[in-house]
């Protein structure tokens, strides 16, 4: 098993009953980072269930995840012959740390799409992308995830936000882990805060994230673009779609966070 | 109490327990709409918070709700100062009909957003909007829902789908109910499905749907705008915003549908 198929194990314990031993090396600023929680939710939804793949999680983020040993309860809620839905919820010390509502399914990676919309406008080729490190406090998530970003949306780390919330970059594991379901889980939440280029400052964090998985990943690199449309009393959106190399759209998000007041 | 107030109206039994009557008048084809379901559960949420708005929810649609009785219950599982988050299941026959994870928060009215992206192109005035009532099966939803649609979203009507997943129209309450909260619920589950317009026909069941809460809307009409990006293998998504008289972005949601193959 590589790192992150490490990182992520969940180990059966009763019907509905998993552990986890959550890696430190997916933390920023101290904080495990949610989409590494999701995908470990996503592993413990998954195999307490007969589908295949998460096509849709919907999580509440309660509190701050830390490295080290976890609990996972799987609540089966609904048994389908497309779908099956569960609560999953990642306990620790006794307390509900994330809850997350998901939908299991298969999906069958030779479906053509009876409709695709076009890919966003605006991301540069991998070769022009750069692998600038966010001052992310350590350098834990970024020793994972092999980033290149696009400059043009990076202006907020010299201090000069570009003004619009827009951070696009490629993603993938440097462990070389084969980019599938739980990878997709880490790339919606693996671009620093859009609001960042609003002027926002500091700590983001969200407080609740829904992503669905559209199709199954082509192995290789991950185009990550995230976008926002409000920042507003603290509260920012920020939606983000990634396509794989086959030029399909394989997931897509939406999440709501807190921000600082922007101070542009 | 006006209509969809009554309509919405839950019931307090104990701790974190309700009742409700659901309203035939909101079925649509049979089944009772998701939004309407979604504005009882935000009742029963925002009841048992010390928060006023439900800012963020995220649902599981498991069964198809009747008409008649239902019990609602909100599992507290984080009170935070800024936000509390729950857990809000409605059951009917001893079964979960929908799930949701609710986060309840106070919007102030007063805001002034730090960004706010642009309304979206295409968006005719309400006078050029036509109220046509879409051949649901039974007149109920368009009996409580007063929609003006652009007509160049409804081609699906006269069998002549758009090809593009659009539609764009106007909310209003019949029952002169003034927009708030529940009613922002309503709104963005009441389009028909976008998919019609790809030639998709029949029910299209929603298995999940996010919306989040993010302004308090103004008195008057909203202008409800519905997309869709990728439907394939019998899944589609729907992303609706919803925009009140004082051009502001007062809802946005997605929601993952399953769809009868598309025949264009």
């Amino acid at each position: 098993m590589d790192g992150f198929g490490e990182a992520t194990a969940v180990t059966r314990v009763d019907d509905g009953r998993y552990e986890a031993d959550l890696d430190a090396g997916y933390g920023i600023s101290g904080a495990l980072n949610g989409g590494y929680l999701m995908a470990v939710l996503a592993r413990a939804a998954v195999d307490a269930s007969p589908h295949e793949h998460p096509v849709s999680t919907a999580a509440n983020f309660h509190r701050v995840a830390k490295a080290g040993p976890a609990r996972l309860v799987v609540d089966t809620r609904k048994q389908g012959r497309t779908a099956a839905s569960s609560l999953v919820t990642l306990v620790q010390d006794d307390r509900p740390v994330v809850d997350a509502l998901i939908i299991t399914g298969t999906l069958d990676p030779a479906t053509e799409p009876d409709y695709a919309a076009g890919q966003p406008a605006g991301m540069p080729d991998l070769e022009e992308c750069t692998d600038v490190r966010p001052p992310t406090g350590d350098s834990g998530f970024a020793d994972q995830v092999d980033m290149r970003f696009d400059r043009t949306t990076m202006g907020w780390l010299d201090g000069q936000p570009s003004g619009r919330p827009e951070i696009r970059g490629w993603f993938r594991h440097r462990c070389g882990h084969t980019a599938d379901a739980y990878s997709l889980a880490l790339a919606v939440d693996a671009l620093p805060p859009v609001a960042l280029n609003l002027g926002a400052q500091g700590w983001a964090p969200t407080v609740e994230l829904t992503w669905h998985m559209r199709a199954v990943p082509a192995p290789g690199w991950l185009a990550v673009h995230g976008t926002g449309r409000l920042l507003a009393g603290g509260w920012f959106d920020e939606e983000v779609e990634v396509w794989d190399t086959a030029g399909r759209l394989v997931a897509q998000s939406r999440q709501l966070a807190r921000a600082p007041r922007a101070h542009s």
